[in-house]
């Protein structure tokens, strides 16, 4: 069995059955294996940004890790922004990257780069295969890894000449780990400090912000009066109707220290401490009071919704019922240029159950985040690690991993310019994927970020860098061009017909929705 | 004068007055900057890979480096692929990346990354400013490194509170250093081989490719019979009618072998002995005969061009003509459906003189290589580092250094999805470029490699991970939709009226020649 062939199907036993790939010359024997081995998908993506993007979407919401298949050192490369989101969402991956035949190496031909020291920089475990016997013992490593709590990327630099060698064989599953769930001492001091009159918050992340972690979550700020907040940079919210709502820790500093001011004690469930996105002049990066106390109930790593469990039993809560939000769907706004706060409010009302939202808005952001609190119970994953052009590809990813569901990008113009050829895909695997574009021709952000950071106005040479118009894009061109049906709303009539529209497809729709 | 200023000036005082650039909020001022300093132009790319790109494009044509202007880590990311093929083209490059501020980087927000480690993959030299008093003097030297022969990508990290902080000032111009001339022995002994009667060839790649070089290099070629070779993978060969045409090594090793088969000596200019772009099972590395000696007239960082001038005299050959291309424009093809071999014997009769051509033709480069031999004199510059994606930016960075020029990208599809945001910038910037998209709608090299490694046919799987059709692609609509005009061909005579329109045409045109 040649080595390629032990990697798919060490992947195969251990549940990976979806690989999204741009291959090369050094990953063709990989490929070959496909059509021998049955049971893995594999998913072609026209840039590796969107393959690494995808990868990262389906572990959101499958919470099990997809492989990619990456072409050498530039074809990492390519990935690198996604794979950093992967790695800040703390999800699992399993990241395959091709090498040269090992006597290759040392001629430094063209395509010749440090993988090893590019991997390092966004995975948490990085591994090159040694021999063509050892590949599935490599492999059953790096999914290992991956799926070391809370989830990590892997990566696996796999050389051709051990691919097309024959000589081992795949290695049998490796066990799933649990999350570790904290110490009885860590949930009494927490019971201890709600309890303690004094005013006292809870920060979730990681998966204590789906459901289950959420609603017990709830039950502690019934109890205790505890104001609850959320990661701003998690991998997912589960939200919407019937469901408790904490408070996400506003993007700016300003509101952001609003929001935690007063807070004596932060007991900090899956995350560090809360920081700003980014340092401004004459700011402090620490968005809790500096007299703030922090508590770990559970750290990275540890199972925050078991601890909230506990916790929960701790406080005497079982049978105190979260308060939860009263499902309002609003009419269909109506009438007029089409503003953000029509386009959040159009979407409230159609948001099928189940939807899995994308967001990748930027500016656009805020009200369409109010908008959705009362929609239609739904999945919502933010941007984790900053770079932009995660939003198609989470998408991608996302409709992958739950192919009855309907995911819906939410998707501002110019970070969607990062990685457009994700609609490729969703025209290619046919993906239940809405797509909504935020159409204000601008890095709109950088107008507030140009004052923030105590740059002195704008000329024309600096208009010239943050306009995105001159040429206007056409999103609708963009999408049809890559094979996805698309169309234009200047209005809120028009967004609306062509939500409904979008919404009743099964298969990809893109809307531009062009703002003032 | 806040570091931002300091940077830019420095910049500007070193002539490097191009910035290709997708800033964000830490390089905020770096962009106020230049509405307060005369004489850099900023260009926007809606992509990093555009940036680097550009960047390299820009200095294979203007000889001396352009500055990029990326944002953290991420954006560091996006632009690897292209950095990695302008540190193989071994061009001047000034890559400028911001950074956190440095009080903020310990708190691992969002965006933080090892940009260092990214860097140092990519870049000959890497600095990151440690004081805003040093912002001068630190960019300063990393354009000197930028500028060490015979060019490197040199890195600077600009940490946020240095740009917008007061104090330093900046830099005086650095020596502009010369390439250092081959020892009088080196010129001596490769005359003596060239003499010996053993069959011996030159290998040129590097600056020896230009003009002047390839003048001295038919010179001895004339006097000497030596054969004469160029580096496949090299930043640009100027070609054409009236000029001196040397073998370029074919890209699989079965014929590079062929073309080097019986060599006893092989001259060295400005590059390492030949190696195949990959390893394939069974094959050696090296093109060149085992029995076949290496000799180095002019190393990489040489000046080549001086040496094979030294080596004219040394065989006496002041006064020899080198054979040159004698043009012939051959008529346009006509009638039938559109052919690789009809796109190359049309672009040869309409190819303007001084015309800048990217190379990203994949599988369809060969016999449009051919056809423009005796083309009018022009620039060719192939893809130096074999990741994809390097045609389109390319471009844009030729047109940006030679205006009254017309740059040429001949560009496959499969691999102008890589880096399509190319368009908007020739758009915004009304780029004199003809961009020809050759649509086979495959990864076709995929297809010989995938029997090369010896990967065992293909089944439906290995298909769909190389087939790029199912949706075709429609370049046109791509085109259009970033503000490029832009028309599809499927015969001969269509392409004959179209490449007529777009070669008249100042400003960017795209033609989708629809392969069969």
């Amino acid at each position: 069995m040649t080595g390629a062939e032990c990697l798919l199907r060490t992947l195969l036993s251990n549940g990976v059955d979806l690989c999204l790939a741009n291959p090369g010359t050094s990953e063709m024997q990989f490929v070959a294996a496909l059509d021998r081995v049955e049971g893995m998908r594999g998913v072609l993506c026209l840039f590796e940004g969107v393959c690494s993007g995808a990868a990262d979407g389906y572990a959101r919401m499958a919470r099990k890790p997809a492989a990619t298949l990456l072409h050498l050192g530039p074809g990492l490369g390519n990935a690198i922004a996604n794979l950093h989101n992967a790695k800040k969402a703390r999800v699992p991956l399993v990241n395959i990257v091709g090498q040269h035949a090992t006597a290759h190496l040392k001629y430094d031909a063209p395509l010749t780069a440090d993988i090893e020291a590019l991997a390092s920089v966004v995975s948490s475990y990085v591994r090159v295969v040694a021999s063509a016997e050892e590949v599935g013992a490599a492999t059953a490593d790096v999914v290992s890894a991956a799926l070391k709590p809370p989830g990590q990327v892997a990566t696996l630099i796999a050389p051709a000449d051990f691919s097309w060698s024959e000589g081992g064989e795949p290695a049998p599953a490796v066990p799933r780990p649990r999350n570790p769930v904290p110490s009885v001492e860590a949930v009494r001091e927490a019971a201890r400090i709600l309890c303690s009159g004094e005013l006292a918050g809870l920060l979730l992340s990681g998966g204590a912000l789906l459901a289950p972690g959420m609603e017990a979550a709830g039950r502690v700020s019934r109890v205790t009066g505890a104001q609850v907040f959320m990661h701003r940079y998690a991998a997912r919210y589960d939200r919407g109707a019937g469901r408790f709502e904490a408070t996400r820790i506003p993007y700016f500093p300003e509101p952001a220290e609003e929001a935690l001011a007063g807070l004596k004690h932060l007991i900090l469930v899956e995350t560090p401490p809360p920081v700003s996105f980014f340092a401004y002049p004459g700011r402090r990066s620490c968005l809790a009071p500096e007299d703030c106390l922090f508590h770990t109930l559970a750290s990275t790593g540890q199972d925050g919704t078991a601890a909230l469990d506990a916790l929960v039993q701790e406080l005497g809560a079982g049978n105190a019922q979260a308060p939860v939000i009263t499902q309002q769907r609003p009419s269909i706004a109506r009438g007029g240029a089409l503003t953000v706060e029509m386009i959040g409010r159009t979407l409230s009302a159609l948001l099928p159950e189940g939807a899995m939202i994308s967001d990748e808005m930027v500016s656009s952001g805020g009200p369409v985040w109010e908008a959705l609190r009362a929609s239609a119970p739904h999945s919502y994953m933010p941007n984790s690690g900053g770079a932009i052009g995660q939003g198609l590809p989470l998408a991608v990813g996302a409709a992958l991993a739950c192919p009855e569901g309907k995911a819906v990008a939410l998707q501002a113009d110019g970070s969607g310019m990062y990685t457009p050829q994700s609609l490729w895909t969703m025209g290619r695997e046919k993906l239940n994927v809405v797509t909504v574009i935020f159409a204000n021709r601008r890095y709109r952000i950088l107008d507030i970020e140009m004052r923030r950071t105590g740059a002195d106005g704008f000329g024309p040479r600096a208009e010239s860098l943050i306009d995105i118009g001159h040429p206007d894009l056409n999103w609708v061109k963009l999408a049809e061009g890559m094979g996805v049906e698309a169309g234009r709303a200047h209005t809120a009539d028009e967004f609306a017909r062509l939500l409904g529209v979008a919404m009743e497809q099964r298969g990809p729709w893109l809307i531009e929705a062009m703002l003032g």
